[in-house]
Order: structure tokens, then C-alpha cells, then sequence
């Protein structure tokens, strides 16, 4: 079993500067604890709760920044929203990530997996773990079996999502990767009218309990002034916060891989 | 307030023939009843829960068959799946369909505004009522002001749906018409492992409890032999069984209208 | 199929006069609208959402007012907590009545059974339609064959209820009447810190919808000033419009009862 | 911070030698890791699914055999349902505990507050963790300050609990030490139509996530042969696993309380 990955970056791409300067800190961070680092960020919020959020830079000048992140020596995530986008982003990414709320589209999945890219597909806030076997099938028929399967919780009454526990060694059974993700799995959709509310200190709570689990990586959302961040400002953690989160988990991880739990 | 509006078919399009059986009979069954008549189906599922689903007949033949039940004179919808989709369906259908699970996806809503069409949205799965007003905004930016809403069930633990009530009149506060899906919220998504399963017993339940709350129109899919059809078999009414139960929900459509509720 | 039932009254007892001026208001309404009526107060709330909560009259004058109104020629219900009360409320009452919290303990169930009076039982928050028919076979071991089955709302996310309306023909399968209590159903429960919120505005929905599909009764909680009431004031009905709402559900009850559904 | 507390033993008292034999191979396993160990066992199972379920020995045989295993030297907890039950269990018991149905009777929390004895409250299903500020409130409106709260699962749809680790933090913000209950938070209530399901194999799952966020104790039942255990067998992890569990989730509960969180 390897180190956990740390999936983390801004939900949304500012600029380069902003890009390279969390980048920087995140790796920097993941080295010091012995992480794997990906760097996460989106050129488009295609799914703002209202018309009035924010939706970032758009794909061409989203994807150059990408670039300029990868020449950092990282491998960099960001997620699609269609065919066309899709193949456009494997040409800079190294992992393509399909939207909760588009976990079904096949044509979406197929051409995620015939992007060359690896694929990240989060579970649908309506889906079971166990459904996530037939969402996965549909990217390996194309032959890529880089598969990463992603938690951010499940649809609990209105504008809430609670986290299942079970369903990281559910998913874990497909033989994938599996990966929590902290941030979003504390999001209260639609919460504040407009937008998406969130319980940032909770954040770390998801990531510990999943981490305990052996999991494969966690995901996390992170900005160094979340409450003036364009979007999800209220579930991202600060960034200064992250080194020590990081070095926290690590610990975790250690220690669930000596000890495997058998589901 | 208008007599009840049934939006009912197959839920995938089969043939020409099929599609001309299922309108003719139905369009007899509303004009008996004193219903307005509107004509459904799908020419590609996009979304099924597994790869093995059979998905449609494709945009370009279903158009065509579309357009054919059209000149048989009733109003036609269909549901699209991306921005291109939509521009294309609305030269033929008279309502598009923006589906559950896409009901967040801004630029679809956006297309599907400027499409001409009018533009029914189902309530995603993982929305609450009041969510629909900023959806139905996006649409409404557009400067199309002909928008439905169509209520099909809200996640309920894993695999199951559960319909509130309350969600209709919530709705209907936007002032937009709301819509009752009778049979997909009996479904039980990926219940069956590789598809969804469905409780069609309870559609006639669901619809009939919606309508005496004074709702604009009821949507019901329906086939000759459900245990038979490509998709969506478990939740279908059978076509026979249509003429009655239209004739009942047009009874408790009459009454509801002369007694309206004030919420 | 008998005419609805309406089963209605304050929360809690407050006063003989109180309760006499509620018994004979509904009384009259009912008698109007062609309902029969059965009178319901509680002396004891046993289960507030906190300490602070007034909890009632107690059994002993509770149950002196509730045989006073019983003598104005009315059946009347009131709810146990205890074998010991089930054995003394059965004395007056000729429903006692199990509350939702408590549907699953055993030997009050037996004991309800035993004591003579017919049993309403109240559907747990936690429970399935379908989990009450071996609720009710714990009163039914006892002989009693008058047996009521009361849906409430299921918990749904946190401090939430939603009530499915599929519930009500499933628990009608078990062959007892079924009740729709659509006050409760509309209760936030513990959604107001100290004590419960409520979407009163939502009652009559909930009581349509399901007396829509041909149920033996409804429940009803009402005030004449349900602002100041000292318990559940926010999903009280005014009492001044109960003749009303009581008059417009006679008319789908007359039409569900003519078209019954078959589920 | 103190070492875990592991609350453990058969769900229902079977007879004397059982419980000594279950006892003794518990308090072994938990001294050879260094835990703190309570005895648990029930002698009456007061809500079974079905009256066909077996309920236990009764109150009378069973607190001798409680009084019994604390001559052994160790603590021992059992449930009480009535105040009647509050106060003789007290006599016997260290910690009496509220069964989740009856978290919201406040006669009974009152009982039990004064019986002299620790009250441990099981979160009801239908409850939000933070409304155990108010259960607990009630407790010690008493003068009682030893009180500790346990997660067991919250209703999630038909049949099912979820548990959300958010609550684990949310309940420790009352001050009062907070339990994990393993094997109940795996149940599938009434899954099984006449008796409860469960999911063994994912208790390990729940004790580990829980017990990584530095919780101050779990709650186990525990059978040499679940399957042939009188109730709750299939959500009981067997006896011979239990050491290796326990020691391993002391790892994890030394590392968590080295580093604790700070929600």
C-alpha cells in the first residue's frame, strides 16, 4: 500500500500567480509529511446553485495555468463537464474528474476513459456505494483502468449530505482506489439561497475517520482566505492549516496500513 | 386554473408504429377525459444505471419520429442531454426536458432557454423544493418564460425515492406550472443491480395524491407490455390500464381546481 | 366504506372549559360536514423536546376532563405512556393511543391490547409502512381486534420529517384503518433548540393528499390560538378554520371512497 | 485523556456461566491492551422487532447475574425501560443506560438521574446529535454528572441507519464522554421483516473511524456463536476476534489522543 495521495488545491483557478503559489505550499507541505501530491483546481463552475455565482476562468486560460502547474513537477486534476471537454483537458491533465452530479452520463464516462487521462469519477450525492461498480465499468470498457473512485457524501433531507463510512471499503471492493473527500462531504447544498453552505471545521473530521480506513487519498479544498474565495469558501480549510492536517493524516495512514482492515 | 395537462408515453422511443400506437391511444384516452394531451419520449437514455441498458434510437431517427406524431396534432417533449441537443430537439419538440440529474447543469438550462422551446426541468434527486427557484432562474434569463417543473422524488436513503408533498406547493410559489412525475417516483434507482427497479403499483398513488393538491399536469409513462420495454419496465403503467386511471385523476383534477389550496 | 373520521383537538389539556369549547366546536363542524368526529387531548407530554417544556394537566385531572367530554356524547382518544396508564386511561378513553417514540415497546403495546379500548398507534419516526404490521400483531396477540394505524412522517435528514404517501395503502394491507395525522406530519422536530418547529401552512396539504386515497381518518391538532398554545403551537390548525378544512376534505373523501384505489 | 473504555458483552443475557465466560475473555482481552473495560448485558429485550423475539431472563435473574459479574471486579451496564427498572438496576449496575427509543421519555431520564447510578443515553434514531444537549439536560436537571452519550446510527430511509461522524464531535461539545456503539450503528432495523438485519463485518469499520477522531469509548456486542445468539446475532462481532480488535483500535486510540481534534 503506498502513501496517501493528497488531491488539494482552490475549487476555483484565479490566476497563475494564485495557482503557483498554492501549488507551491501544497507540495511543499506533502513533501515535509511524506505525501503524494496532486494539485486540484477548476477552470469552470458549471453547476453554481444560482446564475449569480461565479464561475471562473474558462477552459483555455484554465488549462494554460494547468500546464504551467504541471512544469512544477506535479501532476495536476481538474474536472469536465462534456465530450469536448474531456478530451481537451487530458491534453494538460493527468487526472480528468467527473462532477458528482454527472456520474451517470455515459457518454461523459466513455469519453473520460478514452481521454488517455486517468479518471476520477466522484459519487453522485444520489447514488449507493455499490452503484459506483456499474459507473466505473462504463470508463473501463474503454481500456483505461486508471480508476479512482471519490466519496463527498450522500443526499440526507434537504441541503444536507452525510458521509457513509461503509462506503469506502463498499467502493474499495471494486478494486479501484478509493478517495475521501473532506471538503465537499461537508457542504450543505444550496444552504444559503444562493449558494452552497459548509462546515470548514469538520472538514478534518471526514478526513481522519476515512484516513484510519486506509484509504487510497483524500481531497481537499483549500485557500488562504476561504471567506473571500469565489466559490465553496465555506467548506474549504485555510491554507495555512493544511501542513499540520497533512503531517495529522499521515500518522493515520501509517498506522492503518500496518493494519489493514479486512471488510 | 386549466384542466390537467398529462404528459404521457413510452419511456423510450421504439419505432415509428410504436409511437404513433402509444399517441393515438393516449390522445383518445385525454380527449375522453377532458385532458390536455402532451406526448413524451426519449431518443437516448444517456444516463442508464449500467453500460448493458439499451439506449435509444438516437437524435437524428427519434427527431424524425417526433416530428411525425407532431403533425398527428398534439403537442410533443423529449429531454435533452447537452447544448447542442437542446438547440436540434427544439425544432421538432414543443417542450424540452432538462433531466433530474442535470437539473444544476447552468449552460443546458441556458440552452434550453434560448432554444425557444418551452422548457420542463425535473427536480434533481439531490434537490429541495425552494432549490427549483434558482434553477428555474437560470432558464427565466433567458427570457423564456415558458418553464415547467416537474417534481420526481427526492433521494431517500440508498436506492429508494420519497415524494413530499410539500414540494409542490412549494414550487408552484415560483409561479411556474409544477408537474407530478407519477412513475419515476416509484422508481428504485439501481435497485436491480444493473438497472433500476420500480413499485409501479404506486404511481396511480402518487398521481392521484398530487392532483387533489391542484397541480398543473401529471407526467406518466406508459407501455403495452412494461415487463417487456427497453427501459424503465418495473415503474410503467400499461397502456390499457391508462384510460381509467386518467378518467379518475381527472375527477379529483375538478374538484381540486374549484377548492384551491392557499398555502 | 365509512365516512372520514376525524380525529382532532388541542395538544394538550388545558382546562375542562377549554376542551369542552374545543369538543363542542369541532363537534358541530364535524356533524356539518357529515365527519364523524372523536375528541383528543393529551395530559401529559411525556417526551418535550426539553425540560423546559409545559408537560400537562397530569392523568389524574386529565382524565376527570376527558370523561366530561365523553358525557357530551363523543368518543374521545387520549395518548399512554405506561401499562399502568394504559390500564387507567382505558377507563375513560375509548382510544388510547401509542405514541410514535414509543411504538415499539413491547408490553405497553400488550397492555393497550389488554385494557379494553380500542388502540391507535402511531407509526414511528423510524420506521417502514410495512415494519407496523408486526407493530400491530403485538396488540392484535392480545385479542383486540380494534386497531388503528397512524402515519406521522419518517425522519428524513436531521430535525425533519417527510411522510411518504405510498405508506398509507401499504400499512392499509394489514387490514386496519388507517389515520394520516397531518399536524405532526409538518413538525420540525427539535428544530426550534429548546423545542419543536412546525410548517402548519402544510397540514391541510398533507390531509388532502392522503385523504385523496381513501383512508379511514384523519388526525388533526387545533387552538384557537395555536401562537400561545403551550405545546406544538407551530403545526397547530386554528380552530376557526377547522369547518372549513374539515368541509373541503368530506368532498375528496366522498370521491376517494366512490373510486377506490387498488394498490 | 483517558484510555478507550470498551463497553462489551452478549446482547441479552443467556445464564450465568455465559455471561462469566464472556466476561472473563473480555476484561482479558482489554487488559492485555490496555483498555478500560465495562461489562454489558441486557436482561429483558423490551422492543423486538416481533413479539416472536426472544426477549431475555428478566429483571430478576438478570441482576443477580449482573451483581454476579461485578464481584468479578469489573463494571457492569445494562438497560433499563420503565422507572421501576431505573431504580433496581441501580442497585446493581455502575452505569444504567437509556435504550435510543426512550432517549426522548423524560420520567425515565429523570429516574434514572436519580438513581445514583451513570446513566449512558443511546442517541435516538430519529434524533440530530445536537439534541442530546437537551436529552442530556434533563439527566442532570438531577444533580447527575455522570453521563455519557453513544452514537448508535441515525434512520436513513427504510430499514437502514447512517452514521455521521460529524455527530461523534458535535455531542462531545456538551462536555459529557462520548461512545461509539459499533455493532448497533451496523443494524438494519426490521431488515430482516420479523427481526433486525445487520452488517457485522462493518462494525470494525465504524469502531476505527470513530475511535481515530479520540471518542472516549466504544460499544460492542459480542457472541462465540452470533449466528446462534437469541438477538442481534447478525450485527454481533464474534468473541475470538475481539482481542485483535481491541488492540488494534487502542493504537489508533493512543495516536488520536495525542493529537486531538479541535472542532
Amino acid at each position: 500500500d503506498c502513501p496517501l495521495v493528497v488531491i488539494a488545491g482552490p475549487c476555483q483557478l484565479e490566476s497563475l500567480d494564485h495557482a503557483q503559489m498554492i501549488a507551491g505550499r501544497m507540495a511543499e507541505a506533502c513533501r515535509a509529511a511524506g505525501a503524494q501530491y496532486v494539485f486540484k483546481a477548476s477552470y469552470d463552475k458549471a453547476n453554481r446553485t444560482s446564475l449569480a455565482g461565479r464561475r471562473g476562468l474558462g477552459m483555455d486560460e484554465g488549462l494554460k495555468i494547468l500546464g504551467a502547474i504541471r512544469e512544477m513537477g506535479m501532476p495536476v486534476l481538474t474536472d469536465v463537464h462534456s465530450e469536448d471537454q474531456a478530451r481537451a483537458a487530458a491534453q494538460v491533465a493527468d487526472v480528468i474528474q467527473i462532477p458528482a452530479f454527472l456520474s451517470r452520463q455515459t457518454d461523459l464516462l466513455l469519453a473520460a476513459g478514452n481521454s488517455g487521462a486517468a479518471v476520477n469519477i466522484k459519487k453522485g450525492q444520489f447514488l449507493a456505494p455499490w452503484d459506483m461498480e456499474n459507473v466505473a465499468a462504463k470508463v473501463a470498457s474503454t481500456g483505461n483502468e486508471r480508476i479512482l473512485l471519490t466519496e463527498r457524501g450522500v443526499s440526507f433531507g434537504y441541503n444536507t449530505l452525510v458521509t457513509d463510512m461503509r462506503g469506502l471499503p463498499v467502493m474499495a471492493r471494486t478494486g479501484w482506489p478509493v478517495i475521501m473527500d473532506a471538503t465537499h462531504s461537508v457542504q450543505q447544498p444550496g444552504g444559503q439561497g444562493g449558494s452552497s453552505g459548509g462546515q470548514r471545521e469538520f472538514a478534518p473530521v471526514m478526513a481522519r475517520a476515512a484516513v484510519s480506513l486506509g484509504i487510497a487519498g483524500v481531497f481537499i479544498e483549500t485557500h488562504e482566505d476561504p471567506d473571500n474565495a469565489p466559490s465553496d469558501g465555506p467548506n474549504m480549510i485555510p491554507l495555512d492549516k493544511m501542513p499540520a492536517l497533512i503531517q495529522s493524516l499521515m500518522a493515520f495512514d501509517r498506522l492503518a496500513k500496518a493494519d489493514p482492515l479486512r471488510v
